[in-house]
């Protein structure tokens, strides 16, 4: 013999197969088996009543009557995606439809981007709290992170560029500027304007995620145009909260010089997005202009009856328990334990016990600050009127 | 000024994405503009006609017109895949169901498996003649390969057994066992045994790519459970060619030891396939047991019948010009040009003039040897009967 036989160890694992930790579900503890009858609070998953299933089925139904189409759509399609979904996505974000390239949901441009602009072992600056999956997804690259604090008007740019200016070097700053999760603020105007002159200046990414931009119910927009015109930032959008997680479709709004590498690194991957579902959105989409905006009206009223309810029943059944801010979008509330006495781990058990799940503050925390510990995330999104007051009824037999 | 901008150039990619070399299209050359009228013989892509629209227009509609499962389709799913799903594809490859996990089909699979057991730099032996999209695939981890003849009974493994003993040294053996492409050689049930015997000998893995293996219509199936026995091999398979490409849906069997670290890397990238096509496949595949099997029958009568009428167009138009041998499924005839004063290039242009377009042999090269530039690679899969004829009529106008 003139070699042994290896044995099957993790040391056969590649470097980049062996710095990623093990996943727990896709959301982590989104899939935690709370007892039959909790009431979930946990992910941000859209309402089923926001999902337009009946205009889906029609398309859908139209589509594979149509044998020339159905045939086509089973067939092979290029990887930068589909034209006509990336003329109408590139209208909306006002840029030119070469900087769109169709992903599989937003995780997805974000591990793309991740590996097309993240040196293996670089930095990069984080919100803290921070969506916890980006860290999961940043792993492919490195896990060396620069946690920066989120302030009532978001990310702490002058806490940014205090550490760049002292020395430090990121490859790119991750923020969610639209309803952060889990915060739920908006980053400001004039903070967009400031970071990405940062990002100019000292030559790195902002990768700019955005999933719940849409959900908007209260409040003014602060525009994604200084995002979408700088060749500093990667703006990465889904469908997954508008149209559903199951469709796995979303885009990046690239900057020119990106466009090329992205799609290079994506040919390596699964070439491209189903042209099954590519086929069925755009028929969605772009068939009557007004059909999204539809979706999005409808979806957001709900969300808006969701998110009252939620702060009405806290303030009625546990009144002065939480600090609390009103969301003006998306899918969480992010309330704050007023008694500092309360522990929030036995808190969290006790609720469990009586039936409702949510997401501890602490998971979200991007340092070993405890801050976040105190908080809670509540989904409501795709919980009922009459739910969202049963779990808080339930979560204050636990207090 | 603390720091100055930097530059948009390449210098600011990772080193993981530079070194991806650009993509000319999906299959390069499947996707070269061939004049308008012109009959293309390019890729490996599905019959439309083998295509089973009907049922999916059927299966499809079941579903949009059920609410509850409509909504759980637009929803998130597990990384590991659909458990209906996984256990009707474990019983039919003779595995456990945890030992697959679904993909976005064959390429996926194949960057999938080389990303979690090809170290930054190794060597890969793969066949030459080489299915080129696997070394682009390759690039996400290396360029470096060690090319090996493709006999007539496959991929030479006293070859590579000779430069093992000689102390060559490899991460993984590229395969495609079934219908190889381009030769359209299937590997001997004796040679997949020693293979196997070699990488559990030297401690690499093979990576066995079998998207054919189901469109057999002649010989005899040399058998993959050696493959699926061992702890040293990776098989890559996928609905492409059977249910469409389309649908970008596939799967790995994996040895026990690779479940969980393919499933940390997957759960960095897309998260899952999407739920909405494996829940149409999975009602497809499972709803009648015999179903697939149907499919499969239909389509592989199609390509018997298309195989038989290149063959007998070749010898009848142009007799004498090729050495032509029957392929035993698949999608291509890999004919070798016998007067070797012609050159393959200028036939090339000759045949796009006239108005058929193919590969050229050398497009799947592995190697500086010129041996593979006297074959053409035709694709006759998605051809009627009288394309093809007249295809080759047009081609004998190019000689």
């Amino acid at each position: 013999m003139t070699a042994a036989v290896n044995d099957h160890n993790i040391s056969e694992l590649t470097a980049f197969s062996r710095q990623l930790t093990a996943p727990q579900g896709f959301g982590d503890a989104s899939l935690i088996a709370a007892a039959p009858g909790a009431i979930r609070l946990l992910g941000g998953i859209p309402a089923p009543e926001a999902l337009p299933v009946e205009d889906i089925g029609r398309a859908t139904a139209e589509l594979w009557q149509d044998r020339d189409a159905a045939v086509a759509s089973l067939q092979y399609s290029q990887t930068h995606g589909f034209v006509a979904l990336r003329n109408w996505i590139a209208q909306r974000e006002g840029v030119d439809p070469r900087r769109i390239v169709m992903t599989n949901g937003g995780m997805h441009g974000l591990s793309l981007a991740v590996l097309t602009v993240v040196e293996r072992g670089a930095a990069v600056a984080v919100e803290d709290p921070v969506f916890p999956l980006f860290l999961r997804a940043l792993e492919v690259s490195t896990t060396q992170t620069l946690p920066v604090p989120v302030l009532a008007d978001g990310f702490d740019v002058d806490y940014l560029a205090g550490r760049l200016a002292a020395g430090e070097r990121i490859a790119a700053a991750y923020i969610v500027p639209d309803f952060h999760n889990p915060t739920q603020v908006t980053l400001s105007a004039d903070k967009r304007q400031a970071l990405i002159g940062l990002a100019e200046r000292y030559g790195f990414y902002v990768i700019v995620d955005n999933p719940y931009r849409e959900l908007r119910f209260a409040g003014e927009e602060q525009g994604v145009a200084v995002f979408n015109q700088s060749d500093r930032a990667i703006h990465v959008n889904t469908f997954t909260k508008t149209l559903g997680p199951g469709w796995r479709l979303g885009w990046l709004v690239l900057p020119d010089h990106l466009v090329d590498p992205v799609i290079r690194l994506r040919n390596r991957g699964d070439s491209h997005s189903p042209t099954v579902t590519q086929t069925i959105v755009e028929r969605l989409v772009t068939g009557d202009g007004q059909w999204f905006d539809r979706v999005l009206a409808h979806a957001n009223a709900l969300y808006r009856e969701r998110a009252g309810v939620l702060i009405d029943a806290l303030h009625e059944q546990l009144p002065g328990a939480f600090e609390t801010q009103a969301p003006e979008g998306g899918l969480f509330l992010w309330p704050r334990l007023t008694d500092d006495n309360i522990d929030p781990d036995a808190l969290y058990q006790r609720a469990l016990a009586k039936g409702v799940a949510y997401q501890q503050g602490a998971f979200f925390a991007a340092s070993p600050q405890r801050e976040s510990a105190r908080y809670l995330r509540f989904a409501f999104g795709d919980r009922t009127p009459d739910e969202l007051r049963e779990a808080v009824h339930r979560l204050a037999l636990a207090f």
